[in-house]
């Protein structure tokens, strides 16, 4: 078991309800947001601004009960959780890949964002297009699934 | 405080050693490892195989002394510890993209590892180039750094 993992920071979003936030951020690349990094790890930002693009790891922090295989919002056929990017999942950590607008001291304004408002932030790893970026890969059972309303009542 | 966050498998790899395990698993792409998700999690890898690439968060169980900046692997300059995917950060979460070959019921047979046989699985995403992939993407001070051998001595 892993335990003392604590926030790094908070993210702050346009978005302060579930049904509000975008299913992914592609979906809604206009969507702005700032990450607020705590003073005591601005240390650890050096050169950060040398990327266009941050991967974000993050808490869950809102997500319902936990289900191996459910419906997603993208699909209304259950998918498994690990062949999904659904937040109700077994230790909820979120990722996604903003696209950084700058940097003042301990705040990052990014583009792209899908998160609630206030989510705590876990880690930022740089994104790189030659370790990250795979354009041959398979969209599985997400390929044709297009941006959704989020259906109603779906946790 | 997020506290409870349990391990759903462990990664087998050919690296017993931080020195042998690659930097990067697109340094090494040959290089296959398997996944084994506990018994207990395998619903939730329902239609993973629909997917070509696969997400892979992990625990960095033997990492050493974290430090905010500091060289890389790849660069003798520091950088910040969230602008480089060093191991020894807070909340030590690794993620790694990896080609997925087979699956056997709980096993998944991957290529591109990049992480030490036992290594602890946190979470497993699907790879989906519409959201994950990007082309445009700075390489910041990565750019123009190439494969070498693990500096020694250099947690």
């Amino acid at each position: 078991m892993i335990t003392n993992l604590n926030p790094i920071g908070i993210i702050h979003s346009p978005y302060s309800t579930k049904g509000a936030t975008p299913i992914q951020g592609s979906f809604c690349p206009e969507g702005k947001g700032t990450v607020e990094v705590f003073a005591e790890y601005q240390d650890g930002l050096k050169d950060i601004e040398t990327f266009s693009h941050i991967i974000l790891l993050y808490q869950f922090h809102r997500a319902g009960e936990i289900k191996l295989v459910r419906p997603t919002f993208l699909d209304d056929e259950p998918h498994g959780i690990f062949a999904s990017r659904h937040p109700c999942r077994p230790n909820g950590i979120g990722l996604t890949i903003v696209k950084l607008l700058s940097r003042k001291e301990n705040i990052l304004e990014v583009s792209g964002i899908d998160v609630l408002d206030g989510t705590p932030l876990i880690d930022i790893k740089p994104y790189i297009a030659r370790f990250d970026c795979h354009p041959e890969a398979s969209e599985g059972w997400v390929s044709g699934k297009k941006k959704r309303p989020k259906p109603t009542g779906r946790e």
